[in-house]
């Protein structure tokens, strides 16, 4: 341990060394011809070895050795010749050193040197590709690559063209190279720039005695020839040669110098090693590193996949000097909670007091990324955001247009709804703190229009001019929130209080999508009764009502008359026609419609269904990894333009998207710009102060806790989030719909997770074997600022959107609630209560709380809920948000229920990883 | 080795010792107080420790060691005292002797023998499930076994009561043992009757200043009072007593010898060492044997879930004179291949060369299960399979009957398809060879019977006679088969033949359910230029055609008109009836039916998807897995009656399935008995034997390689097959069913397969961890013969039958062609054309040979079912058995285009599983 610690240790200041490249080959005999090198693993990472029949590739695996192995190669590096930094050019070069140094100690009798010579510069085969007859998928992702090679090819060439003076056939000839640079490029791009390459060469020869062991550090790392598979400079050399008959041994010293090689750590060692001693006690500190299974219980057949996370090798560097063993099977002891709420140490979220701190430090932290605002959205993967969340929005502006339509006698209608959208979206997303968040109509909002409206209509109010005081109090009271920086009380909400908000939005889209699909069925009556047969008994005929028989609209048809001075041809008459000139329908099949519910229903299943599947479809085995993801990220797209075929086919007359195709407002009583006097008396003014206020704590409450789920660790958010500059857009842009009578606009929690989800970046993998590690949101303002543009231009676009009928948008909806629920830990310990203990997942809570507790916790997420859920349902609607509040002292109560170990780890908002990542790094502290 | 060899050999007569439960015991300080002995870990064959915070058991997972762990439990067994054999039967005699010994040996000092006596006998604590609040699910379970309880209790409690001697508490009373052996019955299920227990005691004291070792095994397995958890005998006693400051040490070091027990070698190298050195080379074959994982490339934290399947420990103990390394990552070496075709070695298949000697040979085979065949069936899975199979049945033989009707103008219907089905069914499963075989009409005899009936017709014969003839010819010939054992012909099948007649038999499922669906669509068109807003001019009447205008069908009317003396009332006529009367459908919407082509769509979909869901329940995470196994066995029955019901909600009327209720053949033409004469000219008697050649192949090729499919060996039949007994039944039920007239039937290989995958059984697991193995199926003749019964009484059960929607069967039907498509190797080289490389599973062949190769060997089966396929779809379908000969044809060409190494590995009917462990065999073979 003192001795690693004293080789790592001596040149801290020195670069890290390059990521090594590890190849084995293996002396064998090719097609009965002469001894060859040949390929027959090779390693980044992780071990990938040469399946000899299949002649491909094996997948990456961790390379399992036995011990046995290890402790041969240990004896080889205490026997063999250690020659470090090696100055040498050429293979022929160094074989020649290696040699004449073993002859000079004594271990090779020197008639010997011709025969180890000859063998050691024999011919290499690498494995490459057979291009013959591939899989239709690594043909399609030939072509996607093709396109990159050109690019590639000038950057490697330099190295290659050196390559090319030792190919082994000696045709240094540049198309040649840049064909075998076609084969390699795949697999070059998962190295890096400066990786070396570290060779073993293992095999059995007849004339030797004793076996023949040398490990080489070249001094430079040099290109030697054709010994490499890809153009990479050569470092370290590992020969050994033995007698006939061990040929199984030599292969396993080999696999256990590649897999020591591809070791972060002794990889370390090896380029500081100063002697032979020092890469023995490498090898020493490996072993007692290792993780041993026993034989018993697993079958070495088994090739193991790599695992999700690794743990860094730092821990490994830094830890010799305790002497403690590593805890095997995620022992690592738990020191304590540390307090629920993972906002405190969020710089976003320190109060300045100062005025207007916030709202300053704010601006200056969002500044310098205003322009990489703009050019970081240049990706693929936007459009596809966009498409999605266009569609998102605009259903929604329709379903709360219509809502608000139907709530306020249409003084503020779906046009408003479109034109207040697209206006406060937009301008949100080009100024606010965080512009991932989408702005839109809410269920609140909505509920206090409709009481606001029956109470102006009863004290004969005028509505639009009472609404705009509110609005212009509930602004201003904001604004002083922004400038007391009021939104520093947000880190007060826990993931209690954040997943309780958001699973219950959630819930709501749900409940709504499918409360929106028994409303069409109930709509659009299916008759049960129908018996096919009696076809001929089913009918609905417009007749005139007898005119003997005292008609209920007499008005109606006296207009009607005076209009069509002629006779009405009633059996022409629509059915909407019909009542209107005063007739009635007649018939048994009247009250019913054909197909039009049960087709919806296949539409609305469809589309859900059909997003699920092609969501999943990144993880999916078929076709290249481009293909998967582009089809994942525009799965909802697809499904979309799928079930509008589905339908369009059909032809069933389904409820179409309609979309307001004239630019005025939907009341004709009512302009664009609403004056602030006239309507109602002086004191109104004054008094719409306190319906304000429940405004803004409505405001505030929606506004801030999405912006705490947008701007969650686990998202990974370099920018910075902005909640006082948020909150001041809100109160501006309140502020002008006020004016000009258009909805209030709040941060909706669905769709701005739904925005962040189809934004998530990927890294492409590095080493083979290793997992794609998620590197955060595409950080921008252009897809919100798209999405709202389109908005607003959509009512042009009627002719188009016309044809999406709304069943595939309810499903739509119905798939973003059930997305927006995934990793959401509530869920998860939802899910637990059904399960048998033996089949719960390994989180981290249930190594550390007792089950009862988590049920118990669990239980009174639910009932609050609940509660909230009724609460909604009722005319309290009104105090929702106050209710939200009503959550953080509900959490707060917890404190003397639950043990502060226990809320620590269900009550967090650091997500599983990061957690299990922290008490690594606490372990490590505490260590030291 | 040496050793090893001896001490492993030398009583190979003695029972092998019984099975171990180890415990590991650790000191602690609870709640502050004194230092108890708390229960940390156990292990059967996988580890489980206690989450100390979670208070409950870890999931089993391999136990993942150090290695210098292990090191140090070398030099604890080498410094400690071993006590072998030892005389005692209670804890404080073990103690007492023990210490005694360390003092002896001058290990410990006298002076401290108390101390260590009373630390040694304090008192024990053991994990036990907390019941205050538990998982819904395992509620569920608690209940299903407190039925258990009683029995089982009976069994323990003699034990039980021994133990209760012992109870720290002292309380020795049989209440409190009933309690407490509740809690831990449900663990004494995993061990066997005679288990023994291996405690493992280790902890820290202060005044110890070198470490107290102790390893005793006893002379006979004593209950140490409440030592171990269970009341099991205590044989080992493993104790490590050190000086403060190693908790951590002494625990992994505890684990480390609790593995060990646990491994199968070293158990029984424990149970029948001698001295310490044996103890000492056990721990060094383990060490050599396992499996060591680099620290760079695998996180110790992760627990790692016990393996599918375990290599057999007996290849360890008999491997340590070859002195090779254990091969890791599954190299093991092929030694080329062992020809196409796995039937070779088939003891039913061979040519006995004497008249009948197969049948009789089959005779004897089968009679001695013949008993066994009714009992078998003893279970709720029967249950299952019966409703299911039964359903599948019914539906084929409705269709059949349907389309047998439709191509013999009645002469043969739906009622002669059930009764024959009926019949023929439940003899051949009370008398055949093979009773897991369903009969059925199946498509070719289907085609045969067409042509048969067209040519009779133009040739003015009898049909049913000249049909006698025939199936009388042919039931001669396919007896003439039967004596001269022809059925050995079957052993050059191989997979690819099977699979390719399969593959194409399930293609042809799936295809039929879509086409059966689309011609339903066909017949109830929607109406798709339907607007809402018109109703009012959608009509459909009956009118009489113009009395002037001349009528097409002068006779019908008239007829009508004699009937009914009295004036029509058209408007009250159904379809039917108007077009019977002569009148006409005079409107727009006559041709049009609403809603249930939709509603058919959503039930056949639904019931597929829903089967799929349930079936794949199993795996599922949720309920304990009695409650997934029933939901997953009765996956097809609940999906019908959730589909039947949810078309019963919505009422539409969609086509029901239609069982004839009066029992009289179809035709009024025919009787039960076909005269053999007199119909036809006498030559046609014997020219009938000419066709039957035909029916001879066909029947042949259908039945026998229906019955390689079901016989294979994956399904692990242990009653063996009949291939000649069940030709001789088809020929015999040929017979009848020629005589009475009734469809011809053979084995279906669809509706087979599904009745084989509804009987399979799994072991229960033993071991926590171990994964539940397929041991085989049901073999009975019960399920089949109630399957018939209830078909031929279904004639009576229309009334509840007719609620069943035929898409709801077709969906059932889609279910069969699919999931019949499962675990053919055929469809997973498929998909392996659309997956990447680096996607691909390990499949055996994929390591063997190149995927070019692979891949043309399945573009070569694709193009031989595409021929066949097109060469079913035309009139060329009758020489369709003889094309199944020309498979095997194929495959012989194949030898010529591919080496024998790749096609021993490409298509060999042994699948992958035995194929490893064949090779394992065979490598253990050369190792002797």
């Amino acid at each position: 341990a003192e001795r690693i610690r004293f080789i790592l240790g001596e040149e801290d200041d020195s670069p890290a060394p390059p990521q090594l490249f590890t190849e084995l080959d293996e002396l064998l005999a090719v097609d009965g011809q002469e001894m060859e090198w040949k390929e027959t693993a090779r390693w980044i990472k992780f071990e990938e070895k040469v399946e000899q029949g299949g002649e491909r590739w094996s997948k990456p695996h961790v390379a399992t050795l036995s011990l046995h192995s290890l402790f041969e190669l240990r004896t080889c590096i205490e026997k063999g010749s250690i020659m470090l930094d090696m100055e040498a050019s050429s293979l022929p070069q160094v074989v020649e050193m290696i040699v004449d140094n073993q002859i000079e100690t004594g271990l090779l009798k020197s008639e010997l040197k011709d025969k180890v010579t000859y063998t050691l510069l024999r011919k290499h085969r690498h494995q490459t590709k057979k291009s013959n007859l591939r899989s239709l998928a690594d043909i399609g992702k030939t072509v996607s690559s093709a396109s990159l090679l050109s690019s590639r090819a000038q950057v490697l060439l330099p190295g290659a063209s050196q390559t090319s003076l030792f190919v082994a056939g000696g045709v240094p000839h540049s198309r040649l190279i840049f064909f075998l640079l076609k084969a390699r490029l795949q697999f070059m791009k998962k190295l890096p720039r400066d990786a070396e390459a570290s060779n073993v060469l293992v095999g059995e020869v007849d004339f030797l005695e004793s076996p023949f062991i040398a490990f080489v550090r070249l001094q430079q790392a040099v290109m030697l020839g054709a010994l490499t598979e890809v153009p990479v400079p050569t470092r370290f050399l590992f020969i050994l040669l033995g007698p006939k008959g061990k040929a199984k041994s030599y292969h396993e010293i080999g696999r256990a110098i590649a897999t020591l090689m591809s070791d972060e750590v002794f990889h370390d060692i090896a380029y500081k090693a100063k002697d032979r001693q020092d890469l023995i006690a490498g090898i020493d500190e490996f072993l007692d590193e290792v993780i041993v299974l026993p034989p018993g219980e697993w079958d070495p057949a088994i090739r193991i996949e790599p695992p999700k996370s690794l743990p860094s090798s730092d821990k490994r560097k830094n830890m010799y000097s305790g002497g403690e063993n590593l805890q095997m099977n995620g022992d690592t002891p738990h020191d304590g909670g540390h307090g629920g709420g993972g906002h405190g140490d969020c710089e976003e979220l320190q109060r300045t007091g100062r005025f207007c701190g916030g709202l300053i430090k704010d601006l200056k932290r969002k500044a310098p990324f205003f322009a990489s605002d703009f050019y970081d959205v240049l990706n693929i993967q936007a459009l596809s955001a966009i498409l999605f969340i266009y569609l998102a929005t605009v259903t929604n502006a329709i379903t709360f247009g219509g809502l608000l339509g139907d709530a306020t006698e249409n003084m503020q209608g779906v046009l408003e709804s479109f034109l207040g959208t697209a206006v406060t979206g937009a301008i949100f997303c080009l100024f606010a703190g965080q512009p991932l968040i989408i702005l839109s109509s809410t269920g609140p909002v909505l509920v206090f229009e409709r009481l606001l409206f029956n109470f102006s209509k009863d004290n004969d109010f005028d509505y639009l001019e009472f609404r705009l005081w509110i609005g212009l109090w509930s602004a201003f009271q904001c604004l002083i929130l922004v400038a007391t920086d009021a939104s520093f009380l947000v880190k007060y909400f826990t993931r209690f209080t954040e997943e309780g908000f958001s699973s219950l939005i959630s819930f709501i889209f749900i409940y709504d999508a499918f409360k929106k699909m028994i409303k069409l069925a109930d709509h659009y009556p299916i008759n049960s009764e129908f018996k096919v047969d009696y076809i001929t008994h089913y009918s609905c005929a417009c007749e005139p009502l007898d005119p003997g028989y005292p008609t209920v609209q007499p008005i109606t048809r006296a207009w009607a008359a005076r209009q069509y001075n002629t006779t009405i041809d009633w059996s022409s008459l629509t059915t909407k026609e019909c009542l209107k000139y005063g007739g009635q329908l007649v018939g048994n099949n009247c009250d019913y419609v054909p197909d039009i519910t049960l087709m919806s229903f296949i539409l609305f299943f469809g589309t859900y269904t059909c997003s699920m599947a092609l969501k999943k479809f990144k993880t999916s085995r078929y076709f290249p990894t481009t293909a998967r993801k582009l089809i994942s990220d525009f799965a909802i797209i697809l499904s979309i333009l799928i079930f509008c075929g589905i339908d369009a086919l059909v032809g069933v007359d389904t409820p179409k998207l309609i979309v307001p195709s004239e630019f005025k407002p939907t009341s004709p009583e009512r302009g664009w710009f609403i004056p602030p006097f006239g309507g109602n008396p002086w004191w109104v003014y004054l008094a719409a102060a306190i319906p304000a206020l429940l405004v803004t704590i409505l405001i505030f409450m929606d506004q801030q806790i999405t912006a705490v789920i947008v701007n969650r660790k686990e998202h990974k958010l370099k920018k910075g989030a902005g909640y006082h500059l948020d909150l001041f857009w809100v109160a501006i842009l309140m502020i002008i719909c006020s004016f000009m009578g258009l909805p209030w606009y709040v941060a909706a929690t669905v769709i701005s997770i739904a925005h962040i989800d189809s934004l998530k970046m990927e890294t492409e993998t590095s080493a083979p074997g290793e997992q794609p590690k998620f590197l955060g949101v595409r950080e921008q303002r252009v897809t919100g600022f798209i999405v709202f543009i389109l908005t607003g231009v959509s009512v042009f676009m009627a002719p188009i959107l016309k044809f999406i009928p709304m069943p595939v948008l309810y499903g739509v909806f119905l798939y973003m609630g059930v997305a927006s629920l995934n990793g959401v830990q509530f869920m998860d310990r939802l899910k637990l209560l059904l399960m048998p203990l033996k089949h719960q997942p390994d989180f981290i809570y249930l190594r550390h709380v007792p089950l009862r507790r988590v049920h118990l916790f669990t239980f009174l997420q639910v009932v609050c809920l609940a509660l909230l859920w009724i609460l909604k349902s009722t005319v309290a609607a009104i105090i929702f948000p106050v209710m939200i509040l009503a959550l953080v002292a509900v959490r707060k109560a917890m404190d003397y229920l639950f043990s502060q170990h226990d809320l620590s780890f269900l009550d967090d908002v650091i997500p599983e990883k990061d957690k299990k990542k922290k008490e690594d790094e606490k372990k490590k502290k505490k260590k030291k």
